[in-house]
């Protein structure tokens, strides 16, 4: 077995790890956001990590009732802005903590009076030594270039931190659970196997959600443009309509993902809109049929909330059995390392 | 000639025009601004609005040194978030100004206290009637579903608002002459239709642009994407590099932008990464050698931070020019409407 498929597997241990011990530095982060009474929230990420931080747009808005910018690192690394972030909680996401961008927008941010987090899976890094206060994955070393593990170990404590700032108990209860619904999520390896033999030969795969599932969708096609090479491209469902669903062609395969909860209406009546277009539409779905070749259940964590930690893992295995298929190294994606540091 | 023909040339005087109309009610909004004490600004977009509102993102940091959130109106319409936006001005950007999820949020940023301000090409919206604040595009009504006026002339008070916060005279300055170098941009027609007799057959496009001018890279995909009905995707040459680049096949055409400025460097070394891909490098650039077929000069404003406003319109003679010359109907995207509602 690959590194990759070993990986994908560690994730409910890694989930509930990542819970576990970050308990009393979650806490200590949630006291100083009420002492310094902050007024927003801003992520500083890229690639994997960057997907991470969509979902946690989604959920301290959500959750916490708190606004919540996605950085721009080019605006200090490139353009010399001088951006005033003294009322913001300033996160920066990276698993390596290497990144020079985002250490830049961390720095930046402490200098102007914010208050400052890491979330990574590097203890000893740059970005942590930056931070007020870190938060560490704990996932142990991640050696496959496609970041699975540090992925899902980081929405996990992105999830703890909106449940102890929101004060969410039956989400935090909920939360807890949350490794024993991502072990139940891997045993879709079969069907998700058999799906991706049909995809051998697509040229392009897009993926679509809406709302707090949209870093699903994203992270989905990260994830299987990395490890196949093929062209993916993912899209909410309500930008999709905006203008770029004229451009899906005929028999172009599109996975929905469809959790229980909020979306599924409107996912649905996309699916039907793709369907009209001739585009073969796959389901990942909480009420999938048992028996369609099309469709691969999702495992439901008791909030919609939390689906995103577990939707993923079904389509991490996609990426690797079509990569598997068509003779690829899951472990070694063409032209890619695993640290990208960008300026 | 089409509609959007017509259109994409009338953009120097609906520039010149939204500028000057735009002087006294964007005063009274920096007034506000000033007696509000703003600590962050929200857009809420969609679509080519959306795309005029990464302009804002990274324009309002740079200039204006405010940090600036992208709505996610979602957690209003389908999740009943209750969001504080007390100290935030939150900016709805709508030509119809009828998108209900984009009315949602200003409604709600409206009852928790905060500042609001509409960009409408439609006076007497339901945007305009909601937001304290209404900065009219004035750029009379667009008839082609591929928006271009009521783009460029959103980003021209999108800068004018910029230069009046700050206070910034210089940009206000090379502003009232970018009407102008908006009409030199569109010098390039013939250049830019050669060039898109040799796009007929791409199966798939990749636009590439860095920071501030990211916005230029995936408008320009959006309206290839939307006339052309073939499948484009845009990146942040960031982006690229942290995994996306795999994906990238041999003679996949990538344009890149490349204004003159600050990330002119950086989009140098991606270019030659996806060279050595054996990708198709095609470059609208500042710099663009004179009988290149490849290349498509740029227009200097003088600051690259109006470069976005000028550098979209080869983009869109290009959207343009490809269609047209696979035999398609530029004003009749198939399967799009003007207005799309979305909840």
């Amino acid at each position: 077995m690959s590194v990759l498929h070993n990986e994908i597997y560690e994730q409910p241990s890694a989930i509930k790890n990542a819970i576990e011990q970050n308990q009393v530095a979650i806490a200590a982060l949630v006291a100083a956001i009420r002492r310094k009474e902050v007024r927003y929230v801003v992520l500083a990420a890229r690639g994997t990590s960057d997907n991470a931080a969509i979902y946690a747009k989604y959920l301290f808005q959500i959750v916490c009732g708190i606004p919540v910018a996605l950085a721009a690192p080019a605006v200090h690394t490139l353009f010399d802005a001088v951006v005033n972030y003294k009322d913001a909680l300033v996160i920066g996401i990276s698993q390596s903590g290497a990144g020079e961008d985002i250490n830049e927008v961390v720095t930046q941010a402490k200098r102007s009076g914010a208050l400052t987090a890491a979330i990574t899976n590097t203890a000893d890094s740059a970005l942590a030594g930056i931070a007020d206060h870190v938060l560490h994955c704990d996932a142990g070393v991640e050696k496959a270039v496609a970041a699975t593990k540090t992925y899902t170990s980081t929405l996990a404590i992105i999830a703890a931190l909106a449940a102890a700032w929101s004060g969410d108990s039956a989400l935090g209860e909920k939360l807890a659970r949350v490794d024993a619904v991502a072990q139940a999520a891997l045993q879709v390896e079969e069907r998700v196997r058999v799906l991706a033999q049909t995809l051998i030969h697509a040229e392009r795969l897009l993926t679509v959600a809406r709302g707090l599932h949209l870093a699903t969708a994203i992270e989905a096609a990260l994830k299987i443009a990395e490890t196949t090479s093929s062209p993916t491209q993912s899209f909410s469902s309500a930008d999709l309509l905006h203008g770029p669903i004229a451009s899906v062609a005929v028999r172009t395969p599109c996975l929905l993902f469809l959790p229980r909860g909020e979306t599924a209406q409107v996912m649905n009546q996309v699916g039907e809109k793709l369907q009209d277009r001739g585009a073969r539409v796959l389901r990942f779905a909480f009420d999938a049929e048992p028996d369609s070749a099309s469709c691969v259940p999702l495992t439901d964590p008791g909030t919609e909330l939390l689906s995103p930690i577990v939707d993923i893992l079904p389509a991490q295995l996609l990426a690797y059995h079509v990569t598997v298929a068509r003779g690829l190294d899951p472990d070694n994606p063409l032209g890619l390392s695993k640290v990208t540091i960008t300026r």
